[in-house]
């Protein structure tokens, strides 16, 4: 086993309780078919990048089937003390998949809990259960002939819950997920059922249209955390655009980085680009033997003479969307075209696409990135494992000021560690109105324990090396998070030490996800 | 004394504590010129709009100059067991000014931190103290030569950092102030320090930027709440804009109410129109003498032949702005215009206004609107009140969707009730994207305490009523905080409950604002 520092310390309490009677009284109340045991059954609920001998399992797999049965999972928990483990789809893949923290600890899967239960065109919204995919969303909203496009994540078969609730993101106008979400209902550890916002009020007209209800709003202590189980939630949503146009900014050398954030961020903070562009490197390393067929890492710069093509490769692009009336468009479009043209060499090019034409199959997206950015579900992202026989990842994601200098420095960071440890260097930089997140992908071989180890060993110390220079990670694998937790430390990690106050009196008894986010239930706390 | 529902029950625990030892410790901790408790000094720091036979009023106001007071001002109430009341520059007037709800509670004030700590032109952002109001951080931007736009609401006397807590508004594209908010210092009821989102890391360079850390993010916990003391705040502001236009929308007839919210709706719900939009009554009933000189409420549809001038009078209309390239502000203003001309006789007007002369005492900021929506100062409002000698209000502000029926039904509801009590209706209904918030001033002279008891009264049947039709208050006066809250009902209060277990968890001794927004610590909770 992997000594990551989810590992229980020897002789300190486990999320273990009385699981067999935990397990009878789930059997009656869901059903027995709805309580997974056999190791066929659990294998696809554990963490898929990671190998089995770093001990990543369940003992059982809860799958609710209604609010109450939710209700009835919780009160048996805390009868039982036997903790449980929610997700949605269980697709929280390079973050630790469907597994717990603690091996002990059951999941509990929200797959069954499917259904789209509302779709409001004039005031664009949805409200969705925690089974329901990405993919799900957009087939229902096709399905409904309403003229609404939905946020659509790089990879669409994850819940949009459960990506929200992680602090997720995709790439239309309401990319940044939990900016997104509108009210929710919640069960609590007892089995209460609350409902946040104006939905605390049963006859409430305005659940899913404002977000602060009267007193404090408390929607986000239930993202990356445990202090509830949530049901149902609202979603902001557009309305279909007049038209949609998608543009790709190039610049020639790596060495324009700093310029590119620079002068394109005006157009983030004044609101003129409003979804999450994708700021990453020409090509996507994965395809470097197109550009580059040498064993070391492919040059910062390429050579001079290599030709206009080849001097593209390794630097850096934005790829992003406009939206709106057509005369707009191409006013911003050449707003934005004035200011990049001052990099030498830079290029902006965009095409429009019929919005009537955005659908799942229409050849005219033909790449990832104009099908996500107009909501149309995706799952080609997925090749990027092909680089290995059993490919999988860690996403190493720190949160950077929407700044070339900030930029420079987290590329500079991770790009020398990564090569530094024999791995091949990604990014895709998500860019927020004030802030960007550097994703990097440190790929690997799932049947290669010690390169899986090696790829363990770099992100720990890069997570340290980047909360020295300010970049805290925006989410973290399980095996991290409390090694993320603890770089939070002002005052002595007094913001944890709250949080642990709020989940010591929401979750007496501990149950719901021990650890997750660093956040400990009293009975299973060593430090404090 | 008046019944309010902010009156203790006899026999019930009261938060008076040890006042005597607490004030001579206070005194040592902030120095005696710091405590105030001498008749005139308290005078200031009550409830201006309700008559002293209420019975709102303090027995001491402590003005701590640091964060380090704040601590020691909590360390000693939470020892002694006084209660205390923070505000920041104590203007929430309409819902109680100064004034705790109960008046054994010492008020806490915050005007000496006063310190404007940060002003970010690139990132369009800047960072304060409680102290500092709205006025004072438009003059700290002026002279700091950055061109950049303060959010600003009605009267600019009031604290940035109180408004937002409050849930208020202003008028420019950050005009929803909660959702303007970035990353927060807060004092806890023990005296320990907090920072919020990717503060909770020391080094970290992006607290003002992204609202996320790791793990739940806390800041609305205390937003209309009693968890804690904000004593650093930063708030996102916008970057000046090239052009700005004042526009202004005119019906003729009351009933064309409905159609002109349909009609506007998909220009913010689709960001046409991005800041806060004031769809109100033309003109305000307190200059109803102008057009209707009669005893008798104005006619909601006035009678045929009083000319096209007459017949806008009683009817609505929708001040709003658009900002940026000029190009895009002309085409979004043709597109606006193209819809509203669909209801029959209904205009758009607007003024190109120079940004660079928007600026407090340009008289080409003509009327209040013009310099809210430009972030400029203004106090004009306040005028308001000339209508009775001793001039009072409260403010009855109801949360709505967004739809011309739901618009209808609490104009309705309040015209009547407001006229058969025997008061003027006035209504200013601010628009945001999915919701509106129906905010009716009911107004009154202080000094005749049957019409503000009247007052009272209306007030408490409408908060009722317009809950039975889905609709609840945003914010209330500190009577009603109680009764509004009592009216988020849903699975018996459950949001309630959760709330207090989380008050119970941060303020053990119950010592922070007991009361406020209807949440009770433990030892004054009366019912549960």
């Amino acid at each position: 086993m992997d000594q990551t520092d989810s590992t229980p310390v020897a002789g300190t309490p486990t999320t273990a309780g009385d699981l067999e009677t935990a397990l009878t009284r789930w059997r009656e109340a869901l059903g027995p078919e709805h309580v997974l045991t056999d190791e066929a059954s659990l294998a696809e609920f554990t963490d898929p990048y990671s190998p089995a001998g770093f001990g990543y399992r369940t003992p059982a797999v809860l799958q609710p089937g209604s609010v109450e049965d939710v209700q009835a999972v919780v009160r048996i928990a805390a009868e039982t003390g036997v903790a449980i483990w929610t997700n949605s789809q269980g697709r929280n893949n390079g973050y630790g998949g469907s597994a717990p923290r603690d091996p002990d600890t059951v999941v509990v899967n929200l797959r069954r809990m499917n259904r789209v239960l509302e779709i409001d065109e004039d005031l664009a919204y949805v409200v969705v259960e925690p089974g329901v995919s990405f993919r799900d969303l957009y087939d229902a909203v096709q399905a409904s002939g309403k003229k609404l496009w939905v946020n659509m994540p790089d990879i669409s078969w994850g819940s949009v819950i459960g990506n929200t609730l992680d602090h997720g993101n995709g790439f239309t106008l309401y990319g940044d997920h939990a900016a997104a979400q509108c009210g929710m209902e919640v069960v609590l550890a007892d089995g209460s059922l609350v409902r946040t916002g104006t939905g605390a009020m049963t006859a409430s007209k305005t659940w899913h249209l404002s977000k602060r209800g009267f007193g404090p709003s408390t929607d986000s202590l239930f993202m990356q955390s445990n202090m509830g189980i949530v049901t149902k939630m609202g979603v902001w949503v557009m309305p279909q655009p007049d038209t949609y146009k998608v543009c790709d900014i190039k610049v020639r050398q790596e060495s324009d980085l700093e310029a590119l954030v620079d002068t394109f961020r005006p157009f983030l903070v004044d609101g003129t680009v409003a979804n999450c562009p994708m700021l990453s490197i020409l090509p996507p390393p994965f395809r470097r033997g197109d550009f580059w067929d040498q064993d070391t890492p492919v040059p910062r710069d390429l050579p001079e003479g290599l030709g206009p093509e080849a001097a593209v490769m390794g630097a850096w692009n934005i790829r992003f969307a406009l939206y709106g009336d057509r005369e707009i468009v191409e006013r911003n479009f050449e707003r934005i075209h004035t200011a990049i043209v001052s990099i030498p060499d830079a290029e902006l090019t965009g095409t429009f696409i019929d919005p009537e034409e955005a659908r799942l199959g229409n050849p005219a997206l033909a790449d990832q990135k104009a099908r996500v950015m107009a909501g149309v579900p995706d799952m080609s992202m997925l090749d990027v494992l092909k680089m290995y026989g059993t490919g999988g990842h860690l996403s190493f994601a720190s949160t950077i000021p929407l700044a070339g200098v900030d930029t420079r420095r987290i590329v500079d960071l991770v790009r020398t560690r990564v090569e530094e440890a024999g791995f091949d260097y990604t990014c895709g930089i998500i860019l927020y109105q004030r802030y960007a997140i550097h994703v990097s992908l440190i790929l690997y071989d799932v049947a290669d324990e010690p390169q899986v180890k090696a790829a363990h060993q770099l992100y720990r110390d890069m997570v340290v090396e980047a909360a020295r220079l300010g970049y805290g990670e925006y989410r973290t694998h399980i095996a991290f998070m409390d090694l993320v937790a603890e770089q939070f430390d002002f005052n002595d990690h007094a913001h944890l030490a709250m949080v642990e106050r709020i989940k010591d009196a929401l979750d007496p008894a501990g149950i719901l996800a021990p650890g997750k986010q660093g956040i400990w239930p009293r009975r299973l706390r060593t430090t404090h």
